[in-house]
């Protein structure tokens, strides 16, 4: 199911992901809004993720916290724009190492045969914060994220 | 002082508009946030603002209903991601019109001797979202609500 697609044109504001999981549509939008799921699957296999807040309705908050075996800490947060489950959530995201810089991320979930395809459609403020996310490893990081969402789908049946 | 410019480079999700008012930014960034304020300029001249929610804070929620004179109702809301007196305000926008289609609205606030420079950019989730704002007829909708808004300005000073 290792599917990953990332669409990112040149000259676009726009990266979109899209990522299929063996499972009904139900559980992986959960796993987008439970903090207990999102602890175990978000973010990079050798970092902690903390999830410092998580309020999963339009106009709640959502801040996760990335602590590497060294120690460092990376913090991104952002708002609910919508929470429609089990198709559809709206956010806003920013990095705190790069505070200013705000992008829209849109997910939806379409549910086939008892799997689920994932769109993840991000817009950015600028091109060059498009391109800047894409240098920052994003894409491998985003398959790193997606393998371990499999993985706790799986684990979770 | 009706120096408009609305900035859409074709292809790309994003418009860009910016006015400069005859007031200190912290009045001009006020008129954004203050239910009274912004139902005197935001929207069109002959129609009825109704500022339904206004919580000018990150993970506050907004909501405006414009109503025209013979009564038909459009609402408009989104979600504040960042609210940072006097400089800049950061908010999703959805028209209740087209559900699901919402865009990330950056507005920053610039003094110099005494006037504000005001830049709004909005980023689309689609290159034909952005289109579609653009043939609505928002170019003139917002030098509408820009010149509302500068005579509001002069008229509270």
């Amino acid at each position: 199911m290792a599917d990953l697609q990332v669409v990112a044109d040149p000259g676009t504001q726009q990266i979109v992901v899209t990522r299929s999981f063996a499972a009904p549509r139900e559980l992986v939008f959960k796993a987008f809004i439970d903090p207990d799921a999102v602890r175990r699957w978000w973010g990079q296999r050798d970092n902690e993720t903390i999830v410092d807040q998580l309020e999963a309705r339009a106009g709640g908050r959502w801040r996760f916290v990335q602590r590497s075996p060294d120690g460092n800490e990376n913090g991104f947060h952002g708002v609910f724009h919508e929470v429609t489950a089990p198709g559809r959530v709206v956010y806003t995201f920013e990095w705190e190492g790069l505070p200013g810089h705000v992008l829209l991320e849109t997910v939806t979930f379409e549910e086939q045969d008892g799997k689920t395809q994932m769109t993840d459609s991000s817009v950015f403020q600028s091109v060059a914060d498009r391109d800047g996310m894409l240098r920052s490893g994003m894409e491998s990081g985003a398959a790193e994220s997606m393998d371990r969402l499999d993985e706790y789908l799986a684990a979770s049946r």
